[in-house]
């Protein structure tokens, strides 16, 4: 979260406060709602003093009459009180719900609310390099699409999504991930929380258990969660879940096979297996999310999951937020055979939420074979920044840490080797320096909570990689 | 799934229900609607006896006639059936389509699903005219920004969508629609579901209740519903919600006072003043929804409800769908700047789903002129088109419809004034001479039912809407 500005915090809220003459609202309404936020944020903590009305005025060069008007209008709504001849202060009994916000306890661990648009730094997870894509290629491909578009695309849509981008994936599938479907079973959503929530209206009622993996994906635990979905933690071993450890009964159980997050182990052909013959036995589901499965560097990927059930029980997630830019906001879901009429009826009903703009583009960008050389492109160049990271880190984390090369996806772990430490206070010292690096502890519920930083690396250049693990070593040690 | 409530589901039905008396909507509706969702989610299953109407009357305590209401309802629906001297049963042969989910039953019953894409038919509503939109120009501006993409577009997004078009939006609001805020208090959404949802989960309680115009609006109706809120409907007249129908309490009202869909309406200023003290007096939210203000042919438009509301307790929605293309995807929430940060804190938390493709392009529109000279332009032919349709239904519908010019908007009302004939059959009729126009009643929860159909004009030249005129009046006449 934001720390607050200084001790004096009321000194730097000047600096913090940008006003624009040229915007709609007027100065006073822009200066009340940035004090408002800092407040809010705490930047501006309770009980800190404001600057006077004529600091302000100088300042930001607006008259006293705009500042002492958003202070009443701030005290008017009860966020600052005046103290008869000293000056204007931050409410000191700020009530704490005015402060706080709900979130699902892991969500809010994990993702803090940044402010925007924030540029990417090391060692942001699941961050692709942007600057690599091929954008020239993808605005032209967007010219030559929307300046003439085709009727279909001006007629009522489909909610399921543009057919033709659908056909595109179904071919991926086949192709990248042994995944034999047709476009009738797939829907485009404009991220995973959609297409969980379309899940839970279609097969679950409201606070139907699911499992889930302990540690696990943040992002998909706070879209079970607030799709009214009890998540329920398994422990995993280095196969994945363990099967052993499930009890009582469950409407679902949400895996990430492929890779699991954020451990990074492949979940073997024997225990998906008997993962399809669990959930048939009890008539539950399976959610299967392959999140990264573009990047892998060594060896053959085993296919989806999905691809192995022959009971119709799983349903497959995907995302183009790595492989394209999280900016479309587009992502996937394979549902069986036998639940696509549902799933049509049910995205109808909820109203499709993904942006047709990007689909036929994507879709053309797909079935050209750019996406294709694309992916293979960044493969390589990702494997390159991994292997500078772990040679980074091998001179420069000695002592502090040791990273495990992974053979697919854009983040490692350092696990901690300094004693006395915990990953979340390394985490901190990592923010401070002004590095990403999540800890690991910080995505486990129950679980054993292990030492250890998650590090993106796919965003970043090698120069920048080594510099960022002199940075990260440097705050460890200090 | 839902599973059945027991063996013999019949019995526990009665468990299941909760009838609240101090609802706006009468008990024989409100057992009816539950008894219906019951059957729709298979918790009553086929073939299931109902507990005799006294049993029910003994238990819920309400009168026998109350039970035989509801039933007389139901079986007219087909969702149960009498059986001479044996009592009532869920009917056994339902057709798969009609169980499959229930939503709304306003929304069920206004919008079924089409086969995709489906071309724009005659009459259908809220369809612009896309043939007319400036393609080449949007085409143009795409490529200009994606092929070289400002870094903010490929740094980590704010969630409360594009700051510039935000910008743009506000100084479209203050300068249409009266309303002065800023970019900090705009929500870019992927529809008006999402902004329900946000606001749900920001401002209300699962079940929380909601007053609703009936007849009312299906999008947004079903929206409501969707966002686990209970909407309770209170009757219009010729000024808009009737505030002397407000019974209770409620946690929010959600109106169309800018045009009433579907009857065409404006609220007056003195009823919206009414309705924002209403709104203070009980601590409640009022919803605005202005789904088509752009296109008024006659008069100046009342200011926005939101901007009258000194209180901060008026919530407004936008969108894009008309005045661009529904396949952008791309709405807007303007919340009042006390809430601004708890609504960044909420769509942070539930995840954007707003594409970010459209949006620099759609600020580019904006900001150039060119969005409103496309309005302008838009404003003149669909003005045309309304003439044009009244002026076939003199010549063609007399004696069986009347049509009133409107001032604003995107359709019209066709009264019907043959007698004998139900607004239900006359479009069914208009539907099998291959026409879309939804019975007026078919928008109505508990009002009375005028018989009428709604005929949107916009996405049709005139010589379309003379031939579907005549096709129309041809069907009615048959």
């Amino acid at each position: 979260m934001s720390r607050p500005l200084s001790k004096r915090s009321g000194d730097a809220a000047i600096a913090a406060v940008a006003l624009d003459p040229a915007a709609e609202s007027p100065l006073h309404v822009q200066l009340a709602s940035q004090l408002r936020q800092l407040i809010l944020s705490r930047r501006l903590q309770a009980g800190a003093r404001l600057p006077s009305s004529r600091q302000f005025a100088q300042e930001l060069s607006v008259s006293r009459s705009t500042v002492v008007t958003a202070f009443d209008q701030l005290a008017s709504e009860g966020y600052c009180e005046g103290r008869h001849g000293s000056g204007v202060y931050v409410t000191a009994d700020l009530p704490e719900h005015a402060l706080e916000i709900a979130a699902s306890p892991a969500a809010a661990r994990s993702e803090p609310m940044p402010a925007h648009p924030m540029p990417v730094r090391p060692f942001q997870v699941a961050a692709p390099d942007l600057s690599l894509f091929p954008h020239e290629d993808w605005g032209r491909l967007a010219w030559k699409i929307w300046r003439a578009p085709d009727p279909d695309l001006l007629a009522t849509a489909d909610p399921m999504g543009w057919l033709p981008l659908r056909r595109a994936i179904a071919d991926h599938l086949a192709a990248a991930r042994g995944l034999a479907c047709h476009a009738g079973q797939i829907l485009v959503t404009s991220g995973i929380g959609e297409a969980i929530a379309i899940t839970a209206q279609a097969l679950f009622r409201r606070g139907d258990r699911i499992w889930v993996e302990d540690p696990g994906y943040p992002l998909l635990l706070r879209a079970l969660s607030l799709a009214g979905l009890r998540v329920a933690p398994v422990a995993v071993d280095a196969n994945g879940l363990m099967l052993e450890r499930l009890r009582g009964k469950a409407a679902a159980v949400a895996v990430t096979p492929s890779r699991h997050y954020p451990l990074g182990m492949t979940m073997p052909v024997q225990r998906r297996l008997e993962l399809i013959a669990r959930a048939e036995a009890m008539a539950g589901w399976i959610i299967e999310d392959d999140y990264d499965s573009e990047f892998r560097y060594r060896g053959r990927p085993l296919p989806a999951l999905m691809s192995l059930d022959p009971n119709g029980r799983t349903l497959y997630l995907g995302s183009f937020s790595k492989v394209i830019s999280p900016a479309m906001r587009l992502s996937f879901l394979v549902v069986p055979d036998r639940l696509a009429q549902r799933f049509a009826t049910t995205i109808a009903q909820l109203g499709a939420k993904a942006s047709l703009m990007p689909q036929p583009v994507l879709a053309e960008f797909m079935a050209s074979g750019q996406f294709g050389s694309h992916i293979r492109r960044m493969r390589r160049i990702y494997a390159r920044r991994q292997a500078a990271l772990i040679e980074a880190a091998r001179r420069h984390l000695s002592g502090l840490a040791e990273i495990e090369p992974q053979p697919s996806g854009m983040h490692v772990i350092a696990r901690l080797t300094l004693p006395h430490m915990t990953d979340a206070e390394a985490s901190r010292r990592a923010e401070a320096a002004g590095l990403v690096a999540p800890a690991l502890s910080s995505y486990a519920m129950h679980a054993r909570r292990e030492r250890g930083l998650v590090l993106g690396y796919a965003a970043f250049s090698e120069a920048e990689i080594e510099s960022a693990i002199v940075a990260l070593a440097g705050a460890l040690r200090s």
